[in-house]
């Protein structure tokens, strides 16, 4: 899952057509992937969309499968790093539950298409079941803070604690319906907006 | 749009096989929809699933898109209720919002099968963009609700309310993505927690 970007300068580009690496390959496959849903889109949809041929596309990932796997990966590996930050770790639970709260909003809008993509997986494949397994620790792993929060007493105990880290993430990824770069709504604000609302609630405490 | 459950008692049933009321082949037709994508799904298959012939499910609906209409229009005419029901009309504008928020996941629960299809609309047909644009009226005037609770004073004014309203339908939309009938979450319960994190927040005020 190593990027030809990572290669050493001096090197000459052996694969696909000059402007063409790995990396922009798989943005454009997920961009097409998001369009039109995964299961129809075939290879040579993907080989029309880059201007490549198959043979060429095949040069940079053996598969429709796995850019699927390496652009799941990617979205997952983001999420997973939110919770594994010192700020996910350290201090009171409801401080980590703001952190995480505010850092997987800045995920999912740095990282909107391939996060759209995970989102809308099924589960049709081995990819997507394992895809859909790391989802489930990482709700899991979100309850668990919930809880914790809970039990030290700053955050309410009158939702259950999965119902919380649902709806918290049910808010979240709801954005991706929506939020569009560059349109009116700034996605650094997000983050804060999503937290206060899910931390404070909408209703004005002056 | 009317339902042949409508007719009096008296009338024989004409239509369809015993046991196939118009309701129930509509019913048949939004589960198949959603396993499989509307797109995906061909008057064979929903005939091969109803054990009706393709002329047998034509004297019920005249198309597939038929189908789709009615259970759209289901959707959307409970949800366009909620906002027309008194208590959304009348008095505060922060408890109209509480209102809106609790009755429209109650509506959610009810009607999990034909929301789901209504929330998985692309645009793809007449029939697609007119159910997105009566989904933008419901969420401008959930918008103008918010921003009237602003005004009033009630719900805090450093998020803006189409965020607000995008982000608050966020979380109750995504109670499809879980939510089951008869599982471990009581769906009476959660028009509850969603309308309590929403305006109160996920903090405790002890």
């Amino acid at each position: 899952m190593t990027s030809d970007t990572d290669a050493p300068v001096t090197v000459p580009a052996r694969r696909g057509r000059p402007g063409y690496d790995r990396d922009r390959v798989l943005e454009i496959a997920v961009q097409l992937f998001n369009e039109q849903g995964y299961d129809a889109t075939s290879v040579a949809d993907l080989a029309q969309r880059l201007g490549l041929t198959k043979s060429a596309l095949y040069h940079h990932f053996a598969s429709k499968e796995e850019l699927l796997a390496v652009a799941l990966d990617q979205a997952l590996s983001s999420l997973e790093a939110v919770l594994d930050d010192p700020r996910a770790q350290e201090g009171p639970a409801s401080d980590r539950l703001r952190h995480v709260i505010r850092s997987a909003t800045d995920v999912l809008v740095a990282q909107l298409p391939s996060v759209t993509l995970l989102l809308r997986v099924r589960g049709n494949s081995p990819v997507e079941q394992s895809a859909l397994e790391r989802r489930r620790l990482f709700d899991h792993r979100v309850t668990r803070l919930v809880a914790e929060a809970q039990r030290e007493g700053d955050v309410r105990t009158d939702v259950d604690a999965a119902v919380v880290a649902r709806l918290i993430f049910g808010m979240i990824n709801s954005v991706v319906e929506w939020y569009r770069p560059g349109g009116s709504v700034d996605g650094d604000r997000l983050g804060h907006d999503i937290m206060t609302i899910a931390l404070d609630g909408l209703q004005s405490h002056d």
